[in-house]
């Protein structure tokens, strides 16, 4: 990790966040709002997705926004490939790390992928092959870690497990999802800990959502655990898949606004990033539900307090 | 503190939500809903305030709502008062405890109060006196605690210096409040850790605000400490004043999710705390910031996930 920093945040808006909005936006649009988050100071930017764009149209253009962006040393542009065939088309694109996903939940894993998780990981592993193959880092996703609203609790040792066997097939950093915004602080702490004895925290990141409101106290205590890698999305853009409607990913501003307030250096302006929220809820044409953003704009409605 | 619960939850809607709220509101309609607060478990409920109708025409029917409602054994009724005329008033009325507040900085509490700290002291004790004479007990609120919009950062040990004043004066309870919601959790522990070297943790209550998505990482934060009380607004209600627009109260029901989840036991039933902020977002017809409401009604609409 940069010295300079104390914890990483890595910007999923792009691909998390754009996945779920409904808004048609232009792939000129798309990339000049990710040239504006490389100037924020974010390290880690995930641009797009390759799965076949017959599931997810909203990101049909990956090829074109990956070419698209400019690059910035320091930064590291990452797409997610669900298969060899979307690895294929992300490597030509030239995107610089893979992100790979699965569930910890048999059943949305199924839902999902059409596949148990002994398959999938049959197929990561090719995938995780090749890019290493192709020089490449990857992360991995494990949703539904902390809840699944197929199967309610997940076992806190299905988590560890699938969080070893991704480390032994070769992914860098693993992300342990809180997809429905379930979990709250012990258990975040619970998990990490139980994590943290089959794979060393270095490896991995939390990605929390804030459908309960809880995703920066379980930042908060995964932090205080030992995580130093945490998931945001601009504005907070993306919603909560299985509650349309419900806030979903954190917004980066809020969670950058958190750890500068404690001191804890993440190399990135706030100032910048919510400018980038701003503008990125102007296109989308919804309130957006980072608090940070809110605030600003009923400031500068009131043009007063800051 | 009630033996089977393991901390206290403050509902404050009636009296810190509405005051806020442009909607009028029927006084019929204000008492069946906090006739369904009082089913849901709390064991306070702040029901109104007795200011002057002028400064506050929302609530002009104190005396009304603490007539209609119906009282229930172990759970307290307060409301707030900001001198004696007030008093006179709330104990006309019949309520259990008797709220004052000032603020931790001396420009706000200027704006505020049209008085000095030192000044609002003298009435304050005044109120107090004759409160504890009439067998009431005192809850005391500080604003501004973790920073000022006029001044900025709020030196450590005003508010010491102020919850040790308000002790001394027979305050039985202190509620820190967090009133532009711009508290760190580092903060928060640190304010507390300070003030308890004056005033027992067992005499303090925090009141966060979720302007900035911290509500309850701090709340969180101030129970690892050890605070015990915790003040919420159904539905979270009444935004912040000095950002119109934001959020401001957290909502009960996050708070008690969250504590619930960690098994910290509140007392408070969930859905039923759930039930009462749809019921008064359908009065004041606006969505109300709560995480877990717009959960729930995001499921009631799909019908499905839990």
């Amino acid at each position: 990790m940069n010295k300079e920093i104390d914890v990483r945040i890595c910007e999923v808006g792009p691909r998390d966040g754009l996945q779920n909005e409904q808004t048609p936006i232009d792939t000129a649009k798309k990339v000049a709002w990710i040239n504006q988050l490389v100037d924020t100071g974010l390290t880690y930017i995930e641009l797009t997705s390759f799965v076949h764009p017959k599931w997810i149209p909203a990101l049909s253009d990956a090829r074109e926004v990956v070419r698209g962006v400019k690059r910035k040393q320091n930064v590291t542009f990452g797409a997610l490939v669900p298969n060899e065939r979307g690895l294929e088309r992300a490597l030509e694109a030239g995107v610089d790390e893979i992100a790979i996903f699965l569930s910890a939940s048999e059943t949305h894993n199924r839902k999902n992928l059409n596949q148990s998780i002994d398959q999938t990981y049959t197929t990561l592993l090719k995938v995780i092959n090749e890019a290493k193959n192709a020089g490449k880092s990857i992360r991995g996703y494990i949703s539904m870690v902390f809840g699944c609203p197929f199967e309610g609790q997940i076992h806190i040792n299905q988590v560890s497990s699938i969080s070893y066997r991704l480390m032994e097939m070769g992914v860098n950093e693993i992300s342990l999802g809180d997809t429905i915004g379930i979990a709250t602080p012990n258990q975040v702490e619970d998990v990490l800990r139980h994590v943290s004895k089959q794979v060393p925290l270095t490896n991995i990141a939390l990605h929390p959502h804030d459908t309960s409101g809880t995703a920066l106290v379980n930042t908060f205590a995964a932090y205080k655990v030992g995580v130093r890698a945490f998931d945001g999305s601009v504005g907070g853009l993306g919603g909560c898949p299985y509650a349309p409607g419900a806030a979903g990913n954190v917004a980066t501003e809020d969670m950058v606004f958190m750890f500068e307030g404690m001191g804890v250096k993440t190399g990135v302006q706030l100032e910048k990033v919510i400018q980038c929220a701003q503008w990125i809820q102007s296109i989308v044409k919804r309130n957006l539900p980072s608090h940070r953003l809110q605030m600003a704009l009923a400031h500068q409605n009131k043009g007063g307090v800051k």
